[in-house]
């Protein structure tokens, strides 16, 4: 019997206690009878995605749960995020994520999102950024591309790059857009900054009244008048999972980030219609996707945004509110797959705070069912009854070896 | 008083839930009231012997266990199991495990232990293998000895010699023979890939026709007319335990294998009539022996073979009866040595599935007693009761320390 894995992530699900919530996470306030039913019938414990007390980012801690050692091979997010856009990124580009913005005459940001800008203006926009020549002397080149609203990815190529360099986006209205400058004392790092500033202010040349942002203005809309940048990233040097374990790996996500880092892993990414990477997007339509891609591979990741965006808001109950959503996901998939030759686990990249709306250091809840796991006595899926389970605390990198071993594809050390 | 230590290894004792069993373990099936009696009595907790969901092979486990890192350390099998037989492997040797095996005409396996050959048959083929003479522009020697049964070892002595070299087993009946090949590009790795198939063409020639193997014929038993080669090793370079610890440490083990590790660590190897490494070896005569050892030394390793040997051959009831032997040996060790200054610890090297037959990464079981352990409410000895224990989730390597800080012989760090 071939066996086979879904490990479902769902993004900043894991909490702390909120007031509100009478003292209980939102795990410990949903009513999530099928997550209930995985903690039950398998084996559970904590995962410091990253380390005990380090707060991980959403790129950083998948590369981490697919069993990567982030503190060594992680690169900066701006080329997993390109990568999961569908912008090419090759080794020794270095890409950023991008906004456009709006910002006062005296470079003011006042709008971080230049209200938030549609698709087509983006487009649009972008086309024409696209556009821009840099000087011959910078001996280097970009691509420019605009992704969900306004949201875009700036890729560098060139021989002399480096990811060492700051980020034009001060990431708070109010503030000055920044210069780019560079983190250390090599050229490559000197020549980058000096490359993007330059390009930076040949984007806001050409977004100067330009006719698009001329229509939002005549509209009441704040224009797009610059591109903000931030998370200088190259291509992590990864052995794909195929080459690690032997097995045909599939990645179901809407975040570009976290289809970024599944792309560098080898992972192949399935589009799904109506998923958004927010509260509203079509959660069973991500099960069944799941379900159906597990038929021709071995492994599904399986990643909802929607929890981190709930805690990032601050909104508790729209957080149980989705909880309940990735439980009806949950209850889909135990009734869906073969439970004799598949292995279900099911964590968080990490924990988000509906209070402090960060991401947090503390460990998140992990439940895996299947065949032969020591199924132990925990009886609900949430940050406290999983810490009694028995798997105990494991780092984000050890649960892939753990999934990989119950399929009987990790490599024996010794003989 | 001064304090001691023995550390009680079973060998694949732990498992995962096996359905004739109803779902229990071996462990959790046996009736082992003395096992349950150290869990009750000490501290509990689980041991990833190398890392979470690395299946150990035992001799990186033995190794982890001894406190070393395996991952940093471990150097082959081959030189391990040569030392264990009693056969001298110096600093730059590469040592093989070997068979008499039988092969048809065309080179394709009939007998990967040649019809487990007589320990006298094997002697009197090894003697005529020892005359083989090489080549002397090869620069190279050899040391052939049998062990037990169809095993032999190879030992390879010369200046440009490597481990990386493949093995000529193919380790299936029905395979072809297969040419050793260098695994990286260095001289060394094909100098010794090159000697490697030399020799053995030249045992089979000897091989053949030889009058043990007429014989054999004769008698209607397959022919030992070929040595299958595997798992090139070299001497890892330890620090023995006296060095680290300052004690005096004894082996009782009949497994060549955890021998080898053991004289590595400077251990002292004690014979016991009557051990064989198999479910049928005399459990009480080892138990004896430890508590004999202890009188003289500061640590014993007590292993037994046993219950790997019944893993491996997917036997849940023959590996139960085992550990009730094993359960026998520790009330005899529970009963026989000074609590008041002894320190007991039971373990396995690693979890061997009765279901796959395989080495699996899973986790095993440790229960340490002894007078100053921060007593659990563990009360009984397995996968799952010790997965709640006081100890928690340790890696192989961090037992030893923690044996070693009981006995007060562990160095401080800091000031």
């Amino acid at each position: 019997m071939r066996l086979k894995a879904i490990l479902f992530i769902v993004d900043g699900m894991a909490d702390r206690p909120v007031k509100e919530l009478n003292w209980k996470t939102p795990l410990e306030a949903a009513r999530k009878l099928s997550l209930d039913q995985i903690a039950k019938a398998g084996i559970c414990g904590m995962v410091d995605p990253i380390a005990p007390g380090t707060p991980p980012g959403s790129d950083a801690a998948t590369l981490a749960l697919l069993g990567y050692d982030a503190l060594k091979v992680y690169s900066g997010r701006g080329a997993l995020e390109a990568l999961g856009s569908g912008v090419e990124v090759q080794p020794g580009d270095v890409a950023f994520r991008c906004n456009f913005a709006t910002i006062s005459q005296k470079s003011v940001v006042l709008d971080r999102r230049a209200g938030r800008i549609s698709n087509e203006d983006a487009t649009r926009l972008a086309r024409s950024l696209s556009k821009v020549k840099l000087r011959k002397s910078l001996n280097a080149d970009f691509l420019f591309k605009n992704t969900i609203q306004h949201r875009a990815v700036l890729t560098l190529k060139g021989p002399k790059l480096s990811t060492a360099v700051s980020d034009s986006d001060p990431e708070k209205v109010g503030e000055k857009v920044l210069q780019v400058k560079p983190l250390d004392n090599s050229s490559e790092a000197k020549s980058t900054a000096k490359i993007l500033n330059e390009l930076l202010r040949e984007f806001q040349k050409v977004l100067k009244n330009y006719p698009v942002n001329e229509e939002r203005i005549k509209h009441g809309l704040p224009p797009a008048n610059i591109i903000l940048c931030r998370g200088a990233g190259t291509i992590p040097n990864l052995k794909l999972l195929s080459e690690i374990y032997g097995v045909k790996a599939v990645c179901i996500a809407a975040a570009p980030l976290v289809r970024g880092v599944c792309r560098v892993a080898g992972m192949k990414l399935v589009y799904v219609k109506g998923a958004t990477g927010t509260p509203q997007t079509d959660y069973m339509a991500k099960a069944r996707a799941a379900v159906q891609a597990l038929k021709s591979c071995d492994f599904v990741l399986l990643h909802v945004k929607a929890a981190d965006v709930a805690s990032h808001d601050g909104k508790a109950k729209q957080k149980i509110e989705v909880i309940e959503n990735i439980d009806r996901m949950a209850g889909y998939l135990l009734d869906k797959v073969c439970l004799d030759s598949t292995y279900l686990a099911v964590t968080a990249d990490h924990t988000t705070s509906t209070v402090t709306g960060n991401h947090e250091g503390d460990p998140v809840p992990i439940a895996i069912i299947g065949p032969y796991v020591r199924r132990d006595d925990t009886k609900e899926y949430n940050e406290r009854s999983c810490a009694k389970g028995g798997l105990g605390r494991i780092r984000g990198l050890d649960l892939m070896p753990i999934l990989m071993n119950f399929l009987g594809k990790a490599e024996k050390f010794g003989a």
